[in-house]
């Protein structure tokens, strides 16, 4: 029954057969490996908000130099990305190149901050795209949708991970749909807004700020710093593109670098439009309405233009929230196979899948979702801070990189890369510092504790592989005596098998074992043992606390000490009901025998099944 | 650690010879076997008054001559109960004096209306004991721990079934302390209040009936047989004694009805006296406040008197459920013995208690207590219904059983169990009508399905005794032709084992199995193969979809229909991790076969351990 569900959930198996690659072409690229960062528009200004508004409204209108800031940022990270997608035509990744060039350390560092980030994105990207939701909701009028944004939340969450377990056919056209439709609506919406504003003189809206709220704290350098953070997260899913190079037409390199470029020129136009727009539109953090959802509402009214801007933001964060069920899986299993995960990391299941990375990706989602009741403004003081560690590792290590290879030009690529590394770094910096008592510590908490896990498995493995060599191995000898030991339960056709068993494998050594729990019945088993046991020896075994397993065991270690060379095996006479109810109705004593002798060492276990017809 | 646990709250491990049986006397054994009966002056007065406040505040004045109706049925049914105890000195439960006088349907009716009631016990038991102790908390000014109802009765639940799985020594003493407590709080609050009433004239205070109550009902007949059946709950546990009787001191049966007789008496007295200070302290149902504290608060004051009374109230009540703890558990073990209910019932735990009978009554008390809200009110209309017709079954069996027996003067005998049978018979009837919509109709949807389970456990067990039955069996002989299939995932130290076990118990029929999940494994373990292999055939088995266990069994399929009188073994090497947590990092794939082999006849599955050392 449990497989049904799990075919009707995920599908039928698919051959191994059927794997294979798709090539992409720069514009559906752009759709498939760029939604991640896209959709950062929808809180990345808003962050910044969020902390300016702490200073009172007057502080507010910070919010564009700031982005202006950003956007800078933003540029010189997307160069220094170019260098890797043409050093590294194959996909380089923050674990690759900081594995590659900086050791074993740092790469495992980027591993495990790139996988906590990615369940940040799936976490933080369906938080915002259910409130995209539930402030249209809002301003229709129903405003109740937003008490349920935890189950709506964790709804999605579980839809994204059957789907993907499904394995998603690599159709970028699907994708790209959302994503432009996003991209034309924001360019829309910042074209119209600023045309509006234009034309009225450039007037600034008072911001609706609640008086509670108003100047808690002063505006000084920390403030600025924080806000700056916060709007950090518009960076977020900037290094798609140079992990996924092979997916590109031929040339590679050139192609996704072109693709960059254009992301890099979107997202950086769309954040800055948006925190210009939010600051003439006198745009706040509210509860019931995302600071897009005020802006367009009142550029274009509660009509269709609205409802379209609002559906296509929650689209796309959705669709970020896909790409990291790519990057998670996908990052696993070279962890895995490096030796670093598990190794059920690195099989595909039914769907040529990495199943079981998804599975978990999704959990840690939900969890994070549960535990932040689905605020993703309360998630994203522990966002970014794990993409902007594998920003810097990741260009530290491109610097090395060029050092060591010294290609034609090597120098200016040292300095692009270097630049890119320092700015990263202090970024990075500034983020801890600003973020740390707000969360942040606990990434700080848990990147390091994943690295010494990742160890502690390596190590593992690699003991494993060092027992299981066959070096100084002889062949493969027959054993010379067997010990054979059957557990009776009683005397009954259950047990004839096993004692057949038993004869012929050790026809002079095998014993039967009855555990004495009651006097009676075990005066009834050795009368009749004298007619049907055949001259197998039978040992009655005391119990004075009722415990079937203890005596057994202990008989077994008595027995095994006897002999060296000898291989000692327990024989359980298994009778197994026809129907699945009817196990209830006997004692799992057989379970309870095996799990106990799992442990003990060189005891073969003999399961012998007689199998009952009702 | 489970293990650990275990111990901490159970407790060692007792000896089977440390059973002992403890006699009674008279005094203890009323203690010990009334508690149940003593404990429903509690809730019984306000059930009628429950039902009575329908029809208005008038009609509350009924309760005095529905109390004396119901303690003249309570005279008749001791009465029919001291003939029990003479006729069954081993104990004469429902089920054994149905079972041997009408037929093994009506003693399972009688078990399964048992089993019932002993559930609804507890839940009602502790659910009113919460109810003593809120309504002592409400008049002190803390009404909020009303609030707690369901989490004080399931921890009181939690707590008395592990006290019960300790194992309760026979210590009557202690156990006599709260009863005795309470019949005299019970008669000193009986005497003072009635002492008080007639110095004051018999004058009736007005109930204090909220408006929205009074008169919903017209009082017609129904409503006055709906609150006779409400207050027929006071009956419970009366059958308590004649259940119990060797425990009492020589001669039992003689001690055993004088303590009847005493508790018929107690329990009739303190019953009546209560609903009598109702009627003239203007007594009602409240949310707040049980009725017995409503008369103790005007009759002593929120005093220490008051606190004495509702604590004894309370302990009374959870003595009450713990007696469930003894019955439930007893008569599950009677039935598991007659086949009618799975084994595991009838076997003794660690501290020689039925361990599973006791945990299987606190789950489903918690249930109970979960779905009613631990309102004992709510539960009273499914209580009753199983006494009524175990106290019918048992008095019409007496009956039979006298008319079979003809002992001197067995007419008498007759007409007193006749009287008896026909008037429960009546007063089921009546509770059935008046109470079947409030929640009645569930008890009589599972005492017939209860019925059928037992029946369908007994073929179950039948069927497997003919299936294992020895006769027409020869003697054992050594199996034939051995055929053995050892699975290996790889050319590495851990299958050695496997691999010598396999020669010597197939030299000639030994074939290794591997699966091909990647083409290049594969290859490395063909080469290795020619050089290790030691001359055993290896067949690799194609996987297109991936599984590792339906190739196997496909494969196993085949193999199985080549000889009919071999024995196919399917040999499993197992390497075992030093550490709990290294299981995570293999595939349990040597479990998940297992598992599939299981229900595949004819199969001898053998585990063949290497343990690893780090």
């Amino acid at each position: 029954m449990m497989a049904e569900v799990k075919r009707f959930l995920v599908g039928q198996p698919l051959e191994t057969a059927a794997q294979h690659h798709q090539r992409l072409s720069k514009r559906i690229a752009l759709a498939v490996f760029s939604s991640d960062a896209l959709s950062s528009v929808a809180y990345a200004s808003e962050a910044i908000l969020f902390v300016l508004v702490l200073a009172g409204p007057a502080a507010l209108s910070l919010v564009v130099p700031l982005s202006l800031a950003i956007v800078l940022l933003l540029l010189i990270v997307g160069f220094s990305y170019r260098q890797t997608i043409h050093a590294y035509p194959n996909g380089g990744g923050a674990y690759i190149v900081a594995h590659e060039n900086l050791g074993v350390i740092p790469g495992l560092i980027a591993a495990a901050s790139l996988l906590i980030d990615y369940v940040l994105t799936v976490a933080v990207s369906i938080s915002s795209g259910v409130f995209a939701i539930t402030s249209l909701a809002s301003a229709w009028g129903y405003p109740a949708l937003g008490d349920y944004r935890v189950e709506i939340a964790l709804a999605c969450i579980a839809l994204i991970t059957i789907i993907n377990l499904r394995g998603v056919k690599e159709s970028g056209t699907i994708f790209s749909v959302p994503t432009y439709i996003f991209i034309a609506s924001m360019i829309g919406l910042i074209g119209v807004g600023l045309f509006r504003t234009a034309s009225g003189g450039w007037v600034t809206a008072t911001p609706m700020v609640e008086t509670a709220a108003q100047a808690a704290e002063p505006l000084g350098v920390f403030l600025l710093l924080r806000a700056f953070a916060a709007g950090c997260t518009a960076l977020t899913g900037v290094e798609a593109i140079s992990n996924g190079v092979p997916a590109f037409n031929r040339p590679e390199p050139k192609n996704a670098s072109t693709t960059l470029l254009w992301m890099i020129v979107t997202l950086g136009t769309m954040f800055l439009g948006i925190s210009v727009l939010a600051h003439f539109y006198g745009a706040v953090p509210r509860e019931d309405q995302s600071v897009i959802s005020q802006i367009a509402s009142q550029i274009f009214g509660i009509g269709p233009v609205y409802f379209i801007i609002q559906v296509a933001t929650a689209l796309i964060l959705v669709l970020a929230a896909n790409t990291s069920y790519a990057d998670f899986p996908r990052l696993a299993s070279l962890l895995s196979r490096d030796r670093f995960l598990p190794r059920q990391f690195a099989s595909r299941g039914d769907r040529l899948v990495f199943s079981n990375g998804i599975l978990a990706l999704g959990v840690f989602a939900a969890l994070l979702v549960i535990i932040f009741n689905a605020r993703e403004q309360a998630m994203l003081p522990l966002y970014a801070i794990g993409v902007f560690i594998s920003f810097t590792l990741s260009q530290f290590g491109m610097v090395l990189h060029w050092r060591r290879t010294r290609e034609p030009g090597w120098q200016t690529s040292v300095l692009i890369n270097g630049l890119g590394a320092v700015l990263t770094a202090i970024v990075l910096a500034v983020i801890v510092m600003t973020k740390f008592s707000q969360g942040a510590w606990a990434v700080l908490l848990l990147t390091p504790i994943l690295v010494l896990i990742f160890r502690a498995i390596y190590a593992h493995y690699g003991d494993v592989a060092r027992q299981l060599s066959l070096e100084k191995m002889g062949s493969v000898q027959a054993v010379r005596r067997h010990t054979a030991l059957v557990l009776v339960s009683g005397v009954h056709r259950g047990v004839i098998p096993a004692l057949e068993f038993a004869r012929s494998l050790a026809p002079d050594n095998t014993t039967a074992l009855f555990v004495d729990l009651d006097a009676e019945q075990t005066n009834t088993i050795k009368t009749k043992w004298e007619h049907w046991g055949s001259g197998i020896p039978l040992k009655i075994l005391e119990s004075p606390y009722r415990s079937l397993v203890r005596p057994i065991l202990r008989y077994i270690d008595q027995v095994d000490a006897e002999y060296d060379d000898d291989v000692l095996s327990v024989i359980l006479p298994e009778f197994i009901p026809s129907k699945w109810w009817q196990h209830l109705l006997h004692n799992q004593t057989a379970l309870a025998i095996k799990a106990a002798l799992h442990f003990r060492k060189n005891i073969v276990v003999i399961s012998v099944p007689y199998h009952l017809e009702r």
